[in-house]
C-alpha cells in the first residue's frame, strides 16, 4: 500500500491515523507538538520533523489542522508540504476552512502538479474513533475515486459534494444547520420550563414528530441536564461560522439567523466559557450566567 | 359507548372525525359551514345546529377551531358549549391557542362542573387521515386516561405533558422547533446554491449526522423543488408564533430566533403567500419574490 503522510494530531487526526495504521498502512506523521506524535510511533507510524519531511515520503498526505491559516501554513509554509512533495502527489485537507481559500490552495497546487481534495468531516471523535465520521469531498472526481477507500477507512457516509471547495461548503452548511437547530432547541426548552412546563416531556412529544432531530435528541438532553463538555467546543463553533458569515459577505446573500447563533457564541466565548459544548447557547436563552464545568 | 359531541369540521376535524365514526362512536357535530358536516353526517353523524346543541347530547366534547377567541366562542358564547353541558362532561380542546388563555378557560369550566383538556396535535392532515397524529396533552391526569382511548384512535404518539395548558405549552415549544430550523435549513441550502455546490446533494450529505432532522428530510426537499403546497400554511404558523411571543412577553422572556421567524412569516402573509407552506421562507433567503403557486 502507498506511503501516507498524516499532519495534525489533535482529538480528531490521532484516532483517524490510527483506524489507517490499523487498516495497515504505513504512516509518515507530524504534530506541532511532539508529544502528540507518541501514540502514533507507539502504534508503527514514523515521526517527522516537518511537513516538508512528510511529503518527502508520502504519495497521499492527509491534513486536519485548525484554520485556513493553518492549511496555508502547512502547505505553502517556510516547512511546508510543498518543499517536499513529489508530482502526482495528492493532499487531503479534512480540516475545515473556507471555501474560497481551498479553491485558491487547489489552484496553486495543481500548478505544482500536485491535487488536492477538501474533505471536512462531521462526527466529532467517537465518529473519528469509531470510524463513522461524515465525510464531504469536494475535489476532481477521479482523485476522489483513488483515494475512496481510505475515506472508508476512517468514515461511513462518504459523500463526493463536487468541485475544489464543495466539500468545505457542505460542511459550511452543516455548521449553518447545526448551530441555528441548537439555538431553535434551546429557545424551545427554555419556553417550557419558564411555563413551568417539564422540558423532558416537552423533549419527549417532539421527537416522533416534524420538530424531531438529531440535535433535540443528542443536545437536547445535554441542555436539559446543563451538562457541557465538549462534544464541539463554542469556539471551534464561532471559528466556522465566521468563515461562513465571511463568505456570505463576499456573496452578498444575508443569513440571519446564522448571525444571530455567531452573537450568541461570540457571548459565550467572551465570557470563557469557549472551551464548553456549543449547546450551552441555552444558558444564554436562560439568562443564566457564570456555568463553566 | 358514550355519545361523543365534534366542533370545528376543517382539514383536519374532520379526518379525526370520521377515525372516531369508524371506530363505531356515536357522534354528534357541528360546523360553522353547513356543508362542512355533510361527510360526516353520510357517514352516520348526527348535525347539530349550534356548539349548544352538541354539548347537549355529549358526555366528552372535542373542539378542533382555529384560534384562541374560537375556542372562547365555541365554549361560552352566546350558542356556547356551556349553556348545554351537563355535570361532568369533559371538553377535549384540541385546537393549537393560547397556554394561557387555556388555563383560564380550564378554570371557569371546572368551576361549573365540566373537565377540560387540551390537546393539541401535530402531523397535518395525513396525519389525520391516516390516524398517525401526536398528541400533546394537559389537563388533569385522570380526566386523561379516561379520554385516552380516544386519542388512541385518533394519533399514535400520544404524550401527557402535566396540567392545564402543558399540552399548548409542547405544541407551542413544536411551532418554535419547527419555525427555526425551517430557517436554518433554507439558510444552509441558499448558502450551498450561492456557492454553486448542488444543494441536493448537500442536503443527502448532511440527513445521516448532526444536522439531521425531519425538516430537512421533508420540508428540504420542498425548498429544493420549491414545492409549496401546504403542509402547514405560513399564515397559520404566524398565528401560533404570535401566541408564543406574547407569551414570552408576558414571561419576560427573550426568544430572538422565534422573533426572527416571526418577521419571516410576516414578510411571506404580506406579500400575499400565506397560504403557502412556511417552507415559503427558502424565498426570503434566496431573495426571490413572488412566489405564488
Amino acid at each position: 500500500m502507498a506511503p501516507i503522510g498524516f499532519i495534525g494530531l489533535g482529538i480528531m487526526g490521532t484516532p483517524m491515523a490510527l483506524n489507517l495504521l490499523k487498516a495497515g498502512h504505513t504512516l509518515w506523521v507530524y504534530g506541532r507538538r511532539p508529544e502528540t506524535m507518541t501514540p502514533l510511533t507507539a502504534a508503527g507510524a514514523t515521526a517527522c520533523t516537518s511537513p516538508t519531511e512528510v511529503a518527502r515520503h508520502s504519495d497521499i498526505i492527509i491534513v486536519t489542522v485548525s484554520d485556513t491559516p493553518d492549511v496555508e501554513q502547512v502547505i505553502f509554509g517556510e516547512s511546508g508540504i510543498i518543499h517536499g512533495a513529489r508530482v502526482g502527489a495528492i493532499v487531503i485537507d479534512m480540516s475545515t476552512i473556507s471555501p474560497t481559500a481551498t479553491q485558491a490552495f487547489a489552484t496553486r497546487l495543481h500548478a505544482m502538479g500536485v491535487e488536492m481534495l477538501d474533505a471536512p468531516v462531521s462526527g466529532g471523535d467517537v465518529g473519528a474513533i469509531n470510524a463513522t465520521l461524515s465525510i464531504m469531498v469536494g475535489g476532481q472526481p477521479e482523485v476522489f475515486e483513488q483515494v475512496k477507500p481510505l475515506f472508508e477507512i476512517m468514515g461511513k457516509n462518504i459523500v463526493y459534494i463536487g468541485g475544489h471547495g464543495a466539500g468545505q461548503v457542505a460542511k459550511a452548511c452543516n455548521q449553518i444547520v447545526v448551530a441555528i437547530t441548537m439555538q431553535a432547541v434551546a429557545e424551545a426548552l427554555t419556553f417550557a420550563r419558564k411555563n413551568e412546563t417539564d422540558p423532558a416531556r416537552v423533549r419527549a412529544a417532539l421527537m416522533g414528530g416534524f420538530a424531531g432531530s438529531k440535535i433535540l435528541e443528542v443536545h437536547g438532553q445535554r441542555m436539559l441536564d446543563h451538562d457541557f463538555k465538549p462534544g464541539f467546543k463554542a469556539r471551534l463553533h464561532q471559528k466556522d461560522l465566521n468563515n461562513v458569515l465571511q463568505t456570505a459577505r463576499e456573496l452578498g446573500l444575508a443569513l440571519p439567523a446564522t448571525a444571530l447563533s455567531m452573537q450568541n457564541l461570540n457571548a459565550l466565548v467572551g465570557r470563557g466559557e469557549g472551551d464548553l459544548d456549543s449547546s450551552a447557547v441555552v444558558t444564554l436563552v436562560e439568562r443564566i450566567e457564570g456555568i463553566v464545568s
